[in-house]
């Protein structure tokens, strides 16, 4: 990285001359309001929070948020399962990214339009976001860790970015010199992803500020919406048309008003939800977009997964703020549709690669998957405003099946490569045709289009924000994992919370709560959906009411150390899918807990004949054992279970008539699973999740 | 096209400097041997067959054919099955053809390097093989229909060809310029297609030749191998090594031979065939161009699949000249290999997109099938050959399945678009990243490569040459449909045969079998293996000894107008795969006759809830009907067999467990399918060979 001394003194004195001091409330209403760049951040305007306390999003202004986030910084995970993805994430991805990320000119996009690089642009429209994305998952680790080089990285990429922002405050490195004709046309608006750039520009801002105080980057996110986007379109009749094309900046906007208390964000955001009819689409387009007609008239899932999943996303974040009725039943229907039609085994979504798009209803191929990791992570991420809303643990229950799965396949166990599709059955051999795939090679350290790894990386960032949340009564406990809450009720009284488990390989988590005064409230946990049978005791003495895929309610007076001892059925699954999904008849996957197991072609011996692993069936019927193998993919349990291969002794040949008499032989074996995260870290091998079995 | 007329005078007067106005035989064994161009063409030097009495391949003297070839032009298709296909071929392909190989700048390539066009090169190295593959497809056209503006078509461009060739004998629009001295490098032999392009000129000059006598394009094809190939590269120590790289040539240099009696090109034949150790390759290239090493050394079929085609066709045909019982004893090894492990029920061969490759044995994917058109007529062409050697009528069978169905196929019903992959199975909406499959369509007007459409050309224009052989006793039917041979017997006796019959949608045919002059000898007639029940009759009589899958010999006195009645089983078949087939589990195919069947999605009635054709299944103990449909597909048997689809009725959800007991309805339904070779030719819909069946 360049040293950033004479930036830093251009952009202060270029602050200097559009940043007022401070502001307060009041002037929110007018044309800027900008939070003061100083050495010692300050807070920021009257109705957010401050920006040590807001979480992941911050509701805690949230009028129509059932549960309110906890920051981040108030959740630390301990050693256990998601502490090596996070150490992973932090000493490997986000380094060899960055480096990935000059390597392939995407900071070169921006010093070019300084003078200090002489490189020519590079990458698509959207590369721009591949460093706020960047950002953002830096913005997400330093809120729970001290990582000064990190920051003295990413400040000085800020930096370099804010430089190249215009007096207008237009800021896009790619609608520059002879494309500038370009900027916000129709055309541009629909297949720009300018607003996209801004938006993941937005959530960068807002991890980064929530991390630091810093708001160089907020400042600059806001002059973009402040002084060129909603003086030009929007309402106003004299205005110009808009349409966020690739959805993301809806949910930024949100997120931007929660940060600045400047309601029009929500009302922008609110505005291009809608559509605006003066933008002229196709129906291919609506479709394509999830974008340019209300959202409220939206009936189900389809065109391009990661868009549909971003809309819904900042259609939540707008009830979340508007409590508009429609809005949460259309939000209802859709997830109605996602479940019963559309959502992968492994909580990926997006069953095809023609449009990176939602199929027809069942459409579920496995080789053919495509479950974007983005995807999977805008699932998730919508899933987890679902439950703000609502306290629902159907919302959670959805959310843990893509983190363990669909979102935690997407990133190699050594944090290096990433895959961009998540397929469900894998042959190495024969996909050589796939842009994601490039010769055959599933887990790729960088992508053209490289969405996915940073956002793999700001998602387990993040994580610890997604463990609790607050109500107006009590806490909600969503997640397992080793790990302690430092924070506190609503009304004040701290809370220490201490989990202790082996969750996901084990079922029983002890949960330690501690009140800094005894009081009464209630603690929700969560009875996973996948857990049969389900034990919760407080203090030792078990308690009724735990259904699965439900919150049990425990209301009490608590005191220091008080402990919830929870005890999950571990018995694995054997799952049948719907017989509308074709591609899964007569196959079954397995699951134990909240994790989806594999077969890897590697795991099952030296068999006589090798053959592709539907070659394989297991027994409906039998039992399957479960061992944890610590040296094996950083250690995980593995599943074996009874199953077969059918070789013919009379042969027929290839083809024979179905009437025909042929003596088969069973040749016993036992199937060896793997966590379907796991996969794809050894060499390549064909795998799948669907596996044929054979009744008896 | 442009007129000829000035470069005629060109030609003439290169012509004359070069080439000696006759030869005898005795000439042969020297540096060049050519055939006189006149306008009244003359025969051939003293071994080789006269031009109008060679076949599809001349193996009048083959000394190890069993079987000799019939010329094309002593058959006549009439009106019936082919007749539809060969007439389309004429009126619509081949016509077609010629002007998309002109838009995408073929001849350009060559009328650039005559200062005729100032157009660029384009394509990729093996565009000129498009060239003479089309010219092939006229050459054999022309032996059986008189069509003198195509004759005049192809005069023109075969003049532009050979303008181009260069003194020192060197033809190929690719290494000229800058690109020269990469011509024949070590590298280049092995990607530069420059003896495969001479491998298709060499086949187009002698399929013009047998039309016409016109030996313009031989003689160039010549004076490549005399001037250029021999004298520099192959046995001779001071000449360097050389490689086919893509195997063709082959095949072509022994038909040079059985066209001109020199007997150099046998030899250069088996040199290539051997592989030359002064060419460096790796195990993978080995394996990739099934050449550079001993042929005789391959124990199994893999790398790409046309390239292993043409191989065993060159080796094939070394071995009908030499009798080298090592090669025969290869060919029969892998040919055991092709029908045990790497034929798909439709007789295209090649699982792999990657490579375009074989894969493993058994590996047999459907959607994923790559099965190019022009690896199913490589299948063809080999078992042609290998049915000469032996006389067995496995390698019928085999030729028959892949005519009607894998090859059949390729080619849409009006005869302008061509499929270059032929898969089992398809999902319009799925496979657009696919770049023989652009925006899910899978019949295209043009490929870059376009090798596929004109192989399928000359294929069916070659198809009367395939019906009959004669051997030392008598003639062979291979192939049924309406039709006269007016030929001979070895021992000069004409013969007469005409067939009536409906086949393949009816098993009767009728052969009237007609000698000039009453005399002894033996009809073969093919009772094909898929024919269960056969009976034979001749004139009115039954006589026994049929045997599906053989040969059935008729000895007797023939005399004109004797008849022979066949009746072959039309049962529909409901084949199974292998139980290694892993992609046809629990699946089944509907063969009738030698016709593979498919369902495709427009055919299904408009169901409750469409899905993609997987969700059907046939019941595996219910009676097909059959009924043949004129309007439908240019008229074509259509099947209907009992099926279902299972609702399920107590709604689970998209997953639960497979233990819990879930209510379903099964909606029958009749299940129609259609020609597999007829798909695709209505609206983009789903289509499967195999499909999913329910026990009872």
């Amino acid at each position: 990285m360049k040293s950033t001394l004479s930036r830093r003194t251009f952009i202060a004195s270029a602050a200097a001359s559009m940043i007022p001091s401070a502001v307060g409330h009041a002037a929110l209403r007018g044309g800027g309001m900008f939070i003061p760049t100083a050495d010692e951040p300050q807070p920021a305007a009257a109705p957010s929070t401050s920006w040590k306390d807001a979480g992941v999003i911050d509701l805690t202004r949230s009028p129509f948020a059932k549960l309110k986030t906890v920051p981040v910084r108030a959740v630390t995970i301990q050693e256990g399962f998601w502490s090596k993805r996070r150490n992973t994430n932090v000493s490997s991805s986000i380094p060899t990214m960055h480096d990935e990320l000059v390597a392939h000119g995407r900071m070169d996009n921006f010093l070019r339009l300084t003078g200090e690089s002489s490189a020519p642009q590079k990458g698509p429209v959207y590369s721009d976001s591949d460093i706020y994305k960047w950002t953002e998952a830096v913005g997400f680790t330093l809120q729970t860790a001290d990582q000064p080089e990190l920051r003295k990285t990413a400040d000085t990429m800020i930096r370099e970015v804010v430089a190249v922002q215009e007096a207008g405050g237009y800021l896009n490195t790619y609608y520059v010199g002879d494309r500038k004709p370009l900027r916000m046309l129709y055309p541009t608006q629909e297949t720009g992803h300018e607003l996209y750039n801004m938006g993941h520009m937005l959530q960068a801002a807002v991890a980064y500020y929530r991390a630091t105080g810093d708001p160089t980057l907020l400042n600059a996110g806001m002059r973009f919406i402040d002084q060129f986007l909603l003086p030009n379109y929007g309402p106003g009749k004299d205005q110009k048309g808009i349409v966020a094309g690739h959805p993301e900046i809806e949910m930024s906007l949100v997120e931007l008003y929660r940060t600045t208390g400047k309601r029009e964000y929500v009302d922008l955001a609110g505005y291009i939800l809608h559509g605006d009819d003066r933008i002229p689409l196709t129906e291919r387009q609506i479709t394509y977009m999830f974008c340019g007609i209300p959202f409220t008239s939206r009936t189900k899932l389809e065109g391009h997964a990661v868009r549909a999943m971003y809309a819904c996303c900042g259609a939540a974040d707008y009830y979340l703020e508007t409590g508009d009725p429609s809005y949460w039943k259309t939000l209802n229907a859709l997830w109605e549709d996602l479940t019963a039609h559309q959502l992968y085994v492994t909580g990926g979504v997006g069953a095809r690669e023609a449009g990176e798009a939602f199929g027809d209803a069942y459409e579920l191929p496995n080789a053919r998957a495509y479950g974007e990791s983005c995807a999977a992570i805008g699932n998730m991420m919508w899933n987890w405003r679902m439950l703000a809303a609502s306290g629902e643990a159907r919302f959670a229950d959805v959310m843990e099946r893509a983190l363990y799965n669909g979102i935690n396949s997407g990133m190699s166990l050594d944090g290096t490569t990433y895959c961009y599709r998540n397929p469900l059955a894998f042959d190495p051999s024969g996909d050589s045709s796939d842009r994601h795939t490039p010769e055959g090679k599933i887990r790729n350290p960088w992508y053209d289009t490289t969405c996915c790894p940073p956002n793999l990386e700001r998602t387990f960032a993040s994580l610890p924000g997604y463990f609790y949340s607050t109500s107006s009564d009590g806490v909600y406990v969503h997640l397992y994992d080793n790990s302690e809450m430092n924070w506190h009720l609503p009304d004040g009284i701290g809370l220490k919370i201490k989990q202790e488990t082996n969750y996901p390989w084990d079922g029983d988590v002890k949960i330690a709560i501690s009140p800094s005064t005894p009081s009464e409230f209630v603690v929700y946990v969560r009875i996973p959906g996948w857990s049969a049978q389900s034990v919760v005791k407080v203090n030792g003495e078990q308690i009724d009411g735990a259904q699965s895929g439900n919150y049990l309610a425990i209301r009490r007076h608590w005191s220091a150390n008080d402990v919830i001892e929870l005890s999950f059925d571990m018995t694995t699954q054997l799952l049948r899918a719907n017989p509308a999904v074709s591609e899964d008849r007569g196959r079954v996957a397995f699951q134990r807990g909240p994790v989806v197991f594999c077969m890897e072609q590697l795991d099952q011996g030296n068999l006589e004949h090798e053959m592709n692993l539907a070659g394989y069936a297991v027994k409906l019927d039998a039992r399957t054992a479960s061992q944890f193998e610590p040296n094996l993919l950083n250690g995980v349990m593995v599943l074996e279970h009874p199953g077969a291969i059918t070789q013919v002794l009379t042969d027929p040949g290839l083809y024979y008539s179905a009437d025909k008499t042929i003596r088969e032989r069973e040749i016993p074996i036992r199937v060896k699973l793997i966590p379907y995260y796991a996969w794809a870290n050894r060499a390549p091998a064909s795998m799948q999740v669907w596996i044929p079995y054979d009744e008896g």
